[in-house]
């Protein structure tokens, strides 16, 4: 193999690793199988009739509408079935991630010729009834994705946007560690910014108590309309690229068929015999280290064994045939002819019997059980998932004895229950985040896990480094990677949770949504398990960033989330360390959901003891007697909050308007499950309308301080009875590098103006409210220019 | 250098490149620089009094909260007075992207010592009183924050988010051939996905038409509080990946300060020289080719210059020196003492003069007028930008003699409107897209530029490929790297537009944030000039996803955008083509704007001729007599739409009712303008109330037919009158593999679920209504059906 360019996907096999480990028989044995999976690919996009062609192919046959996507289905095909005979060799537990888009047809194939798909859905045996309905079932209403959805039996990865199947590979195989996730990287998603740093996972992973990935890098030249990046630079250029990533790579390439099952058998032999000693090394000398594990970049032409050409057009190696290869064949015969004559080209009258099954000679090929790796049940991971052991939450609660007198850091004592979940669920749970598991307060828990590191290390990490190759902390400056890991872990039967700031959260909103999707799926989907839940805590909140300035202030994560299935999403802005608590546990225990946990970390008032915090938070919403003064009658004025800061001010607040008008009869509202507010009709957390009632009233003013952007709470309530008096403070855009003081004022969410707010909506007090009100813009002057000048965060 | 592990960071400097450009006295005077330098990155962070220190520090002199990061100040510091040796010795044209974040007191402190900052702020004089302000009000309440945001002179990168330092850079310098983008890449954004794709940026830059980027990786060691990744694999792995990414990497390693001078200059002035004579081939022979540009690595401690220790804990070369590096100075008299030696080992009594300005030797140094980095005007790209040449959109109108007869496609036609204003505004003006471009029906515009693509061609490419290496659209499959490019296309004065499909463009989401944020500061700051508007055009719509499935549907990134400030956000959903010719004609003339367009790709019914489009699209929002039965009376119904595939469904609707009940005044109503359902104290564009019921009434009932979640109608309208007779369907996450009319149906956003919507709001037409009702919810199943059976797009 030369240096310098070498960039074609034709030719016979030139690879790294030389030999010719298949017998004449094995050759083509695989051969047909290749070809059998080939057919049943384009029979996917095809047909609804006349499924192994056993009738001369008629524009009857032919779906209405084409849809599906050939181009990366055959190298698919090729590494799956070359990878199951090393499964069969070494008897390995491995599973297969699909990472280039649209790639159904290549693996549904494989699902179906070693039986796993027709024993999932019994409507698709093999014959040709079976085969009939796998093909118009196809992208069809009611029928399978294009992608490797949640519908697709071994698929924990569904690759409808780009990016992540390293890191959901290497999130699968923490822990697992007999685990291989044999992990096609489209070399279009390779582009993408999460896959390209995802490579560097490898740095995280233990080759003792993990299992391992293998990627196959699969270059097959071209994205829909465009070459791929990767493929067209030199051999050299890819070579140290991968090296500098840290991986081995070894390359296939060429069309030839012969010689590259023979250079494929050849390479994965090699591969899972370089893993295997990686790993008995590191295990038999309990000393972990981090190798240069391999990995394999694949050329083979897009659309490997189609018509290279259609009249003047390139098709096979070229963009032309990404997704349906020929487009007219029920309106041109001689494209038509040309269809057929390529599918009868796989042979399907040798290779499937009478009956419409495939051969004995191609099953003979499949492996069998749960080593079949669409059958493995790392790939429906509620089946493995064991519940955490969890500590009493209650044990780790703020003595609360007089509401709103004590002062104490909720995130920090939050930590310790943290810390000890890790450390009762030693294999079982990990917490990831970008680098801010420290800073968010969070440090707690490396008494019971530091943070794993397979890199270099240095003096100075003994110094408070709290590295270790062992770990269950996952720390990399990469949302993505940390949120890709976290899903690949739970979706194969663990429990996690990522840690971020509130701002920088929306780098990985597109991910979020996915998983939604993806388990909005799932519950419709009957032989899924359920998993973990996805948990997010967001802190580091828009209220406190003096420092940071204008780019760190975004609460508009939960409108992402709020737009999402209410099968599947959850929001919870506990007010305090208690509520914090409760909540947590809640969501550990949870399954199939996205969580969403809003907490800022620092010091703050507590309210509630533990008894009333479980309470409140089992209720989701409620009001607050202690700080009310309308002692269970009508009030003649609601001030809600929901958010730890912004019922600070609220509460501020009512102390306020009790000083000046100490017959107010003010009812003091608190919210921890924003679902709450919205109707039962649009999320089953929502109130009842006379709950609602019960709570706000359908007729006084309420005040409503709310952590986010004020008109979420307006989207969720406005079907309710009185909405109209519902006057809701938030952040409105307004900041820079602000005391925290100054930041609430610009957004009117301090204790100022929320008191100003009330008494503006109170008419009959009249005449001595303006007196108020001046009284408290001026004391709302004073306060700002104090923090300003001492530059301190005014709390109180 | 030795190959394998070489990761420390201090000890005399190493490097690729030897040499001994400087004198001695020339050493002398950078070291001075660089002194002077690091005491105003520590002035800022500590002092508010006593600027110079020519008092013994008290903690009086200090801050009363220590803001700022010192981390990477010096590393930054020492690059950027090096580069400025060589834009005086070679004239270069350059500017500095700060990547690392918080990075402000190391720049501004260049920016004040060459005298940009005092010409920019007048009240920050280069005297003692100059430097009190400056160090006062540095990350203070109406001051500057502490990344290099957009009150820096010099910034078109504020970094408050990690990650695209190279793309905003890449985008400064297309189609600029003079100018180089000196850009310090911070170890810890490395990690990011956006940053480590974004490398591959040097196969769309072509050496004769446009300038480049000379990425400087610092390797700083640390984040918060971990080890990066690239500073922990050995040298050979670091020398692949850079040689991989299809750079030349120079290494700069050491903190030992002359030799480290030496080694920084000669390997610049190499750099220098590669940059100029790779461009000097290009250009004389014509030739575009793919050098291996340079880059350098410099690995420098992080708080290089800083104490080692600090009692028992490393402080310089350690994560614990990231932030404000003695954190107790105003409580710990010892803590006290060591600042103050550590800030009076600068000299600051020697390098700046009796009146505060920095002594002779050390201005010397410094670039003159346009030529200091942080006043090329490039970085205030509005100075530079000239209006798009543009054609007139009506010459490309759609001919529509009766309304809603015409079927045509509105984006395919556009994309001559697009062509041509590419042909006119040959290095003004660029196109981006993730490779989407062609199955985006925008493929027409490859006539007037085609794909720039300095990676290898193969003969297909001639096929249909619309590869060259000069070309006016540039499609790689990161949409972070995409919508870097045009960012920094845009701040430095140009042209641009995104294409995306509507579910992925929420992976840059946080990207647009930010942008929007550093719009709404610039519009703070009266030196900016105003620049070109960010445009991002969304297709491949949530309605028209049969084959891509459930995770292509997803019209949520309106939401994101609607929480942004209302200065600089604004949302175009035109219901036909010419309304969108007119749309894009208004969004390529505006300015500092973040401009959506929301456009189906397929074809559409059209309702407007170009007069009428064009006075629609100018009041944002209307009555369409034309569909209307009201005759301009009051209404008996509205039925109103927002989106062509809605504003199609809702005009049907009104059919189907008119059909039933020939008599019913219905009126139908338009929305183009997002903007204009709010109200106007929220939103400049929004209608007053007067006009909002000139068109919606204050008592009928409206069914709004929206594209994307029908939540978000009303988080924009709970103000308005009669809001409460809104009712809006839209998205509501049900989705899968279906034909569009069957998506429709589950969303309710159809023609009969809407019609029916209508009857029940209705009571007075009861009797009648049930038969219809009954009548709809027939031909409703019927037509889903046929659908299904046909797999056809159910379309009129």
């Amino acid at each position: 193999m030369a240096d310098g360019i070498s960039i074609s996907s034709f030719g016979p096999a030139r690879s790294t690793i030389k030999g010719s480990p298949l017998s004449d028989s094995e050759v083509a044995q695989h051969n047909d199988f290749f070809k059998a999976s080939c057919y049943l690919a384009l029979g996917m996009i095809y047909l609804k009739e006349n499924p192994l062609l056993r009738q001369p192919l008629t524009t009857d046959h032919l779906k209405a509408r084409l849809l599906g996507h050939f181009g990366s289905a055959p190298g698919q095909i090729f590494t799956y079935m070359h990878f199951t005979r090393m499964i069969k060799k070494h008897d390995l537990d491995a599973f297969f991630v699909s990472g280039p888009g649209h790639g159904a047809p290549g693996v549904l194939s494989q699902s179906y010729l070693d039986g796993v798909y027709s024993e999932v859905y019994p409507d698709k045996p093999q014959d040709i009834e079976g085969l009939r309905n796998m093909f118009k079932k196809f992208s069809f209403p009611g029928g399978i994705g294009s992608h490797a959805t949640p519908e697709m039996p071994g698929s924990i990865h569904e690759g409808g946007e780009l990016g992540y199947s390293l890191s959901h590979a290497f999130g699968a195989v923490f822990d697992y560690p007999d685990l291989i996730a044999l992990t096609m990287v489209g070399d279009g998603e390779a582009e993408t910014g999460p896959l390209a740093t995802s490579w560097h996972s490898n740095k995280f992973l233990n080759p003792i108590t993990d299992g391992v990935v293998l990627p196959v890098l699969h270059l097959n030249g071209y994205k829909i309309n465009n070459p791929t990046i990767l493929s067209r630079i030199s051999h050299a250029e890819l070579v140290n690229l991968f090296l500098g990533y840290g991986w081995q790579p070894y390359f296939v390439e060429g069309d030839e068929m012969d010689s590259m099952h023979q250079a494929m058998a050849a390479t994965l032999e090699h591969c899972v015999s370089e893993i295997k000693s990686f790993q008995k090394r590191a295990r038999e000398s309990k000393q972990a280290f981090r190798p240069k594990w391999p990995m394999i970049i694949l050329r083979s032409p897009k659309g490997w064994s189609g018509p290279r050409k259609l009249d003047d057009n390139y098709l096979e190696g070229f963009w032309r045939i990404h997704q349906v290869p020929i487009t007219d064949p029920a309106t041109n015969s001689a494209h038509l002819q040309v269809l057929e004559d390529w599918m009868r080209s796989y042979e399907p009258d040798r290779l499937f019997d009478k009956k419409g099954a495939p051969i004995p000679s191609i099953t003979a090929l499949c492996a069998s059980g749960n080593r079949r790796m669409s059958a493995n049940p790392v790939a429906n991971g509620g089946l493995l998932k064991k519940p955490l052991r969890m500590p009493d939450f209650k044990e780790y609660g703020i003595a609360v004895n007089h509401p709103g007198a004590v002062y104490d850091a909720s995130m920090q004592n939050m930590a310790k229950f943290l810390r000890d979940i890790m450390a009762l669920n030693p294999t079982n749970f990990r917490l990831f985040g970008p680098d801010e598991t420290e800073s968010n307060m969070l440090a707690n828990v490396y008494e019971a896990g530091k943070k794993v590191w397979m890199a270099e290390f240095l003096e100075e990490d003994a110094n408070g480094g709290n590295l270790a190759m062992a770990g269950r902390v996952m720390e990399m400056l990469s949302e993505h990677t940390c949120e890709g890991w976290l899903e690949g872990y739970i979706l194969s039967g663990r429990h996690g949770l990522l840690n971020c700031y509130e701002a920088f959260i929306h780098v990985i909103d597109s991910m979020v949504n996915q998983h939604c999707k993806w388990l909005e799926k799932c519950n419709e989907v009957d032989w899924r398990a359920k998993v973990a839940s996805l948990n997010i805590l967001l802190t580091a909140v828009v209220w406190r960033q003096d420092h940071n300035g204008f780019t760190h202030q975004d609460p508009g994560f939960l409108e992402v989330v709020a737009n999402k299935s209410p099968e599947v999403v959850r929001i919870y802005l506990p007010p305090d360390g208690n509520c914090l608590l409760s909540v947590m546990d809640h969501c550990f225990r949870s399954t199939n959901y996205v969580n969403v946990i809003v907490s800022d970390k620092k010091e703050h008032l507590q309210y509630l003891d533990m008894d009333s915090a479980i309470k409140h938070c089992t209720k989701g919403i409620g009001i607050w007697p202690q700080f009310s003064s309308d002692s269970g009658e009508e009030p003649d004025l609601v001030m809600a909050s929901c958010g730890d800061i912004s019922t600070q001010e609220s509460i501020a607040a009512i102390d306020l308007l009790l000083t000046f008008f100490p017959d107010l009869k003010i009812r003091c509202v608190n919210c921890v499950d924003l679902f709450k507010l919205i109707h039962p009709i649009d999320h089953r957390h929502g109130l009842s309308d006379r709950e609602w009632i019960s709570i706000f009233t359908d007729d006084k003013p309420i005040i409503f301080n709310f952590h986010g952007y004020p008109w979420l709470v307006h989207r969720l309530t406005y079907k309710r009875p009185g909405s109209i008096n519902l006057h809701v403070r938030g952040y409105r855009e307004q900041g820079n590098v602000d005391t925290p003081l100054l930041l609430a004022i610009q957004n009117r969410t301090d204790r100022f103006s929320l008191a100003i707010d009330a008494l503006d909506r109170m008419p009959h007090l009249h005449n001595r409210s303006a007196a108020a009100k001046q009284m408290l813009a001026d004391e709302q002057i004073a306060a700002r220019l104090e923090a300003i000048e001492t530059v301190q965060r005014f709390e109180f």
